[in-house]
């Protein structure tokens, strides 16, 4: 037999999507599957940006620059200075999505064998994208109790090892919500600094942040410049995920001139859809507020609803729109699989993705999911209903141990 | 001061880019210059492709399954049955350019560590690829004398180590426009088997062959399907670039599945460009005699002006549209370089690929270039009337050694 790779035996199979076939022969069935697996919104896409898209009137649909558009670019960079953070476009390279950004990252930073700090929950594909590039993730436990804030500084170092080469934050956090304060990010900043290493900071939720709080930047911390790299994306902002439109940005040239070299390896981002995304960074952000209005309104739908279902535990995010549930049942992903291959109340189900992937210490994340909340209210509070009512009969059937 | 990776130090840059800042300082003194670097085809892009784009009146721009848009894939596998290669659906995974399939194909079948075996001349980017995932090329040689055709099966088995993993090639080939025989083809194909490796084969240029040959499709040889790896694209063929649509395709069902994995972690393709795919894919390939005739003419074309300079050796390629050039220069990326920025034949002068990064092995391709003939006729013609007048002046300057 042809053996394939370690590594790709090692890949484990994206906990946010490895439950759609049974979803899909969930509707097969009839029965009306509401999600809440996938940070896939469903406002609608601003129309400069779809009018970009259909009004591309190139003859031939061409290679752009590696860095990417110039166009986009300099939008990019316009966009950063409304927000107070001084990026020039030479500090910027687009990618294929935050994802590719994050593969970038991780490239500039580690060799093979070296490590990366995170702290869990953590987004899965940062794992997946560490297997791929022989990268070691190392994670720092974080806990519902105080909202999965970061631990003291002292914690944090005593993980830094002579293999460390980074630390990379989500923020605010996929899975959790969590806003990070700006003294916590200044402490990794600091961190990085003593200890010589980078900080990556994933802000692809940077406007999602609720009750009036206020979003930190690491790329602010202009006197930590050499350290820092920005992982960003336009996928949630302009509810154009399938755009795959992100990028990767720093102020530490070897860090530029490096990942222009990767970039110029895969050649370029794709051309129209760059086009698109740079409609949109041209709006203006008040097109947001209304938005952010109806996510804060479907985080408090969420919230109100999980209170009500006996033995489950959920902090309140401040930011994104995903959070971590505890639930009573022995183990969530086996759970996840029963609301679709076993249930249905009054012909709807929710899908729902098994957190346990979203950490790297065996045995936590076992009894937990991740919820998105990207639908509308309404369907939340269905989906809550049903949640309620396959938890209570899950348990009747006694197929589960409740949790300590 | 904040080292990056080493891997990222190792990194060559794009030689196929990377003399393009001087192009465009070239430019900014008025100078004309004739690109024979990229292989940016001028064709237009068919009208369904571009009509497709404008057409799409979705409300949200969203992610697709990580898979592939479903028509795409139809579509995909179709367009194979076409050319009698058999590739059902769930054979088929869409990547982001044939790029991506290639990170892919090597991340499934290789380990950090692990060798994959190359016929230099190569597509310079495997190796950047290669470089970002610890996997090692092995090169085997091939010669200008017998237009770059493949070494004996003693010679390429010799090769092989207890590391090696894989066999690469590109059919037709990138950079030096051979089209292997369904002989060589076998060959490899039965030395995978052999050594129970597999075969992946880029088969990108497929339909630009010249001369009346045929293209040998490694998939075909049905009797070695588990050993086999398609990488293809849809770039060149419709001369769509810029969508950035390719994809990894095999009937090892092992293979697929770690490669979906791996497609996940970048959660799908862009999602509007795979609508425009489709749309190209679903044409009549008549569609392309036309603009086959027109590359035969410019291939022809270029191959007489390369005739006629002193010093230049050349074998006539079968396909694809590149071809490796010896030059009468000591150093080619130096010539390449001072084409830019010392020279210009009344106005013009012209952007060639330095070779030396399509080889591994050190010191070979020094003196020669890479060209792509994916510009008029005409403007090829101009192009090697002040490629002739430029090496005549570069000799004359005594800036350099006549090559051995």
């Amino acid at each position: 037999m042809h053996k394939i790779s370690d590594r790709a035996q090692k890949m484990q199979a994206s906990p946010i999507r490895k439950l759609i076939p049974f979803a899909d022969e969930a509707k097969e069935r009839g029965i009306n599957v509401i999600p809440l697996n996938i940070g896939q919104p469903d406002i609608p896409t601003p129309k400069p940006i779809l009018d970009a898209i259909k009004n591309y009137d190139e003859k031939v649909l061409a290679y752009c620059p590696s860095q990417g558009n110039e166009g986009l670019l300099k939008a990019f960079s316009q966009y950063y200075q409304r927000l107070n953070i001084n990026l020039e476009t030479d500090d910027i390279i687009v990618t294929t999505s935050g994802s590719e950004a994050i593969f970038f990252a991780m490239l500039a930073v580690c060799d093979v064998g070296d490590e990366l700090l995170v702290f869990e929950p953590f987004y899965a594909n940062y794992e997946g994208i560490a297997t791929q590039t022989g990268i070691k993730m190392r994670a720092i436990r974080t806990f519902p109790e105080n909202g999965f804030h970061l631990p003291s500084k002292e914690t944090i170092e005593a993980s830094i090892t002579s293999k460390t080469r980074g630390i990379l934050i989500c923020n605010p956090n996929n899975p959790t919500g969590t806003v990070y304060s700006k003294e916590e990010l200044r402490n990794l900043a600091e961190i990085a600094e003593k200890h010589n290493i980078f900080l990556i900071s994933d802000e692809v939720y940077r406007e999602f942040v609720y009750d009036g709080q206020e979003h930190t930047s690491v790329m602010t911390f202009d006197d930590y410049s050499d350290n820092l790299i920005l992982v960003d994306s336009v996928s949630k902002r302009y509810s154009v995920c399938g755009a795959r439109i992100g990028l990767i940005a720093s102020r530490n040239k070897d860090v530029m001139k490096a990942v222009l070299k990767f970039a110029q390896a895969r050649l370029c981002s794709p051309t129209v859809e760059q086009i698109g995304a740079k409609a949109g960074i041209e709006m203006d952000m008040s097109y947001f507020k209304p938005i952010l209005a109806e996510y804060q309104k479907r985080r408090d739908a969420i919230m109100a609803g999980l209170s009500k279902i006996p033995g489950v535990v959920c902090e309140t995010p401040g930011g994104a729109f995903y959070c971590i549930v505890k639930l009573p049942v022995s183990n969530a992903e086996e759970f996840a699989k029963w609301l679709l291959t076993d249930y249905d109340y009054e012909g709807d189900t929710v899908l729902v993705a098994p957190a346990e992937s979203f950490y790297l210490t065996p045995g936590l994340g076992i009894n937990e999911v991740r919820l998105s909340y990207v639908i509308e209210v309404d369907k939340i509070n269905r989906a809550m209903e049903v949640l309620a009512a396959a938890l209570k009969e899950y348990q009747m059937l006694d197929r589960i141990e409740l949790a300590a």
